[in-house]
């Protein structure tokens, strides 16, 4: 069996989630390289798996010739430089979102990937790949619902991490770039149009501590897209009972609704506070799936010789609307796009 | 408007139930005389609701040529002879179930109804007229789901209520004749069969003082019919999410499944225990509508001059059943009905 | 038992529900007049129902001093001179919504109630009263889902009644005014606020029919309110399967969803379309209940001398949303409220 | 990492999917054998994942001193001689279900665990695995639902793969032995005990094909255990739906529901079907991440020198069982087990 030789930068939980995925998941993929700033990391993967090369410098792992591609889950702000060096050395590259954290990275990568053609280059928006929602876009494809018309979305974080949460706030670029950024891809994705205008608001409702970011613990958004479509988003930091990501496609003959209740199994409980059933306690388990199946897609993408579903422009496109649906909710004014972002009232 | 007169005997809760539906939510009737053996009941309702006719002698009642029907709402041991007596004296008959209290009571209940076939008699099995298991049967008439071959029914009683059903335990005739006898009678009404054979399981398992009159608080059991099909029933006191009513019906070609989620209303709460949908307290809840609904029937069977669903004998077969199950269930054996009941290693 | 006397004007297909109710549903209650301009109409109700009173004209009635109570279920823009010419003839008076169809009329109506402020005036916002809506209202003001934060509605009429929605069209005021106005009702009843600014958007996705009226066939809108609360709108003509009201309530400390499924009945279909329920056909079908509870509660104001929780100010502030989110749709701007609507950008 | 070394026989599609799991999922294996009597399946397995050593003679296999284990999907005739001879040989061994098609057999393979008791023995009874599952047995051992005192248990075979059935119908041992044994593994396991007394019902109701084998297209049974607890079986063959498995588990003090829907997905439709989900097609899809668990277990349970939770009596147990059930429905009688199955009126 052919097997794309795979180096991993950044060996934080999710990492090593998606370490263990290409070396023991994903039957022709092979982990070559482990990269950490963090010696301990990067000895502890290599014994514990029996994996050939460590690095904590990331130049030096792109220096070995033996790996044909780089996936990158370090911390957002190291992104862009790591994708645009990977694919500059001749590697094909995965990264996990966000692309960047300015719109001047995203155009740095943007180039990057435009240079260097005939290599894959793919974004971790691993929602598109979970089997619910991939099932969802064949069946629009196929017809099912008609014309979509709007996608209604929901992304909400459990209240049992909001220290972490908090912690992170000053970094996160907010709760549309870290959040709500997901769903804009998934609209863009099933609506198949680009955002024109939208207004977005929200707050501090249970958590104080993100105002002084210009963050809310709750935003809302609805935009309105360049073929008439719409698009309405709700994101949150505290659900009480879990981790609740829920998406809408509202079609012109029918409806779609992924996840409604974010149930963890197919256990129905019934005692003193009645039938309910318990909700997955975060990402890592609602898109377990998911995060093997992207990587899955962009080892099989290396073999076959074709390009990804999701592109840098991907990226770009839900960054840009991120930062401007953060602007809306920051400033209480409509946006508009035509070539740039401005607003309404100009 | 051409208006039915009626008078009703028992004023207990579910009396009153039936006096306020009769006076105020079924057009064609009049409530025109109310009987309770406890004279300050009679007095109540005749002064809140402006009752003609106030009584607590039943025989009383019965000279009173006003009216057109007698509706029972009295105590079980009560039933047969207040039937029989009401018909002989030219009433139409309404009475709530269950028929009789032993096979005999039954017996001189069917004379009674056969001997006054110009009379309206009508048993109250009144899940029979609840909308989804209306809606049930028809869709079975319509053939929707092929023939169907199996019925599986759950009755259980809230905890909430466990102190109650205790008390009542000495005179309820057991689990089997007290609920059990309510999912027989659909089984037999949409399988449009007899019970041929039957065994029976089930014992204390929370609630110990049942066992001193021979009866659980949980039983079950699997019933094979004369044209093949086959019926399976668990009967309980203590549901801690409330009352519990759900049945299948399924067919060659698909299956119905009522009451699955046994939820209150149409809100469900998303919070530290899920999401959750809280459970309707017991079957004035559930049944309420059902209630109303049966009773109209009566009065529309009465001026349409026409039968209902449910015959006496429904009430007969159901309480035969009933019986056996409760042998089978003490004496853990099979038990067939031939012309008699026996048993099945006879 | 003391009952109110009540005339009704209308007799239209809602008309008739309602007469209804009060004739034969409401105990305390007592249909003494019936009142449309369609004679026969008027003779028919009349002669079925043993009605006394029959009147063509609607001032005839008004001068009917038998009668204590009004209910006004005639074309929308007969409500605010009918509400201003009843209290001011001394009576208490149910309108059903819209209150007017203009600002201006709503003011009209308004300044009656102020005047006759020892009547009993009460508007026909009959989903607070479903007891699905009561049930979430209450668990709010009990704390359960600590503040509300955010409400997101979805009010769509099904696809089987588009040719009477387009007949409509030319004077519903369009789907804002006509659909939208209850979903902003229940928005400003959970949210105890009234709305700031707001952003609407949709269009003719299916149905160019309504685009000469400057309507259309799905919209959408996202509204600030003064209390930092958040509200998201979705309404729509062409739900394939039903009539499908849904209402989300978000709080810092819980979720409740209502309707999440507009479930016809407690039946679950399995079959080869898969696990199913049935939808409810339309609002008659779904808010039956809510139409006889509403005109209960007016019944019982009157008697207890109390107020209903609808005020006449809650039919001026929901229109004046509604047609704030008109002109935002048409438009394209975002809306802000100070004293008096205005634009975003003046 | 230490791995063990496995040899598969049997490359069916099941088989296939199996050496798959061992091959690519499960980091702590290595599948270094097959084997098949069919050498082109051996063949092509070999080549394409690069397996080292291929046999098309089972006692060739045991020959090989390299390997640790040997995972048994052959055909179920050959399942006892072939777990008697790898437990002989030295191996570890896991057997697909069922243990043998004779009590004899069972016996057999009992006695060779017996005597190989250092050896890890394992019968594929995978739901116990399945996550929902593992999540039920945990919660009730934490006692969240009191004692477990009612097991009701449904196993339906999509009505879309109803010709391979009737194929296999002369050799399955009937639906019982088929598919109600996994029922009848789970009510053990959950209410830990054995079955004292039983009956079973059932026919052909559609497919009369299945008649000739004595058995039924579906199959009911009710069982008494020996600590007092009861449980319901139905098991079919032709769901229109899909494949559906759900099992409930009703204790003291809360009840627990596994699979109520069979869901495909996550994905509700809303269109003129009404509101609902697609369901699963087969056991490969319902049970997929079940079966890659249970033999992640039997690894570990090799690595780490401990037995795993399926004994190889469960199988025999479950065996007995459904071989009484088969009885009882073919011949409508009690069956009471003592230390022999027998008769209830012996």
């Amino acid at each position: 069996m052919n097997k794309v030789k795979v180096g991993i930068v950044g060996l934080g939980r999710q990492g090593i989630d998606q370490a263990r995925n290409i070396a023991f998941r994903i039957p022709n993929a092979e982990l070559m390289a482990v990269n950490s700033i963090i010696k301990e990391e990067v000895q502890e993967v290599q014994q514990n798996w029996g994996i050939p090369y460590g690095y904590t410098d990331y130049n030096e792992m792109l220096a070995n010739e033996e790996l044909d591609a780089i996936v990158i889950i370090s911390p957002s702000p190291e992104h862009c430089w790591q994708i645009e060096a990977a694919l500059d050395a001749g590697f094909h590259v995965f990264s996990e979102k966000p692309l960047g954290v300015s719109m001047e990275e995203c155009k740095i990568a943007e180039r990057a990937v435009e240079r260097n053609e005939d290599k894959v280059f793919m974004l971790g928006f691993m929602r598109r790949y979970d089997p619910s929602y991939a099932y969802a876009k064949q069946r629009i494809q196929e017809g099912s619902i008609g014309k979509p018309i709007l996608v209604r979305a929901t992304s909400i974080d459990p209240e049992s991490t909001i220290e972490g949460a908090i912690r992170f706030a000053a970094t996160s670029g907010g709760l549309f770039l870290d959040m709500t950024v997901h769903d804009i891809d998934l609209a863009r994705w099933f609506l198949e149009s680009d955002v024109k205008s939208l207004y977005a608001t929200g707050g501090c409702y249970l958590h104080e501590e993100f105002e002084q970011y210009g963050d809310g613990d709750n935003v809302a958004a609805l935009m309105h897209f360049e073929n008439g479509t719409m698009a309405m988003f709700h994101s949150g930091r505290n659900a009480p009972h879990g981790y609740h990501v829920e998406t809408e496609i509202v079609g012109t003959h029918g409806t779609l609704r992924i996840g409604s209740v974010p149930q963890e199994n197919q256990v129905m409980i019934f005692d003193n506070h009645g039938a309910r059933q318990e909700c997955v306690n975060g990402f890592q388990e609602r898109f377990e799936e998911a995060y093997r199946l992207e990587l899955q897609e962009f080892i099989d993408c290396i073999l076959e010789e074709r390009k990804p579903d999701v592109s840098v422009y991907d990226g770009t496109k839900s960054t840009e609307v991120a930062y401007a649906a953060t602007e809306s909710f920051r400033e209480n004014k409509l946006m508009t796009f035509k070539k740039e972002v401005s607003q309404s009232n100009e």
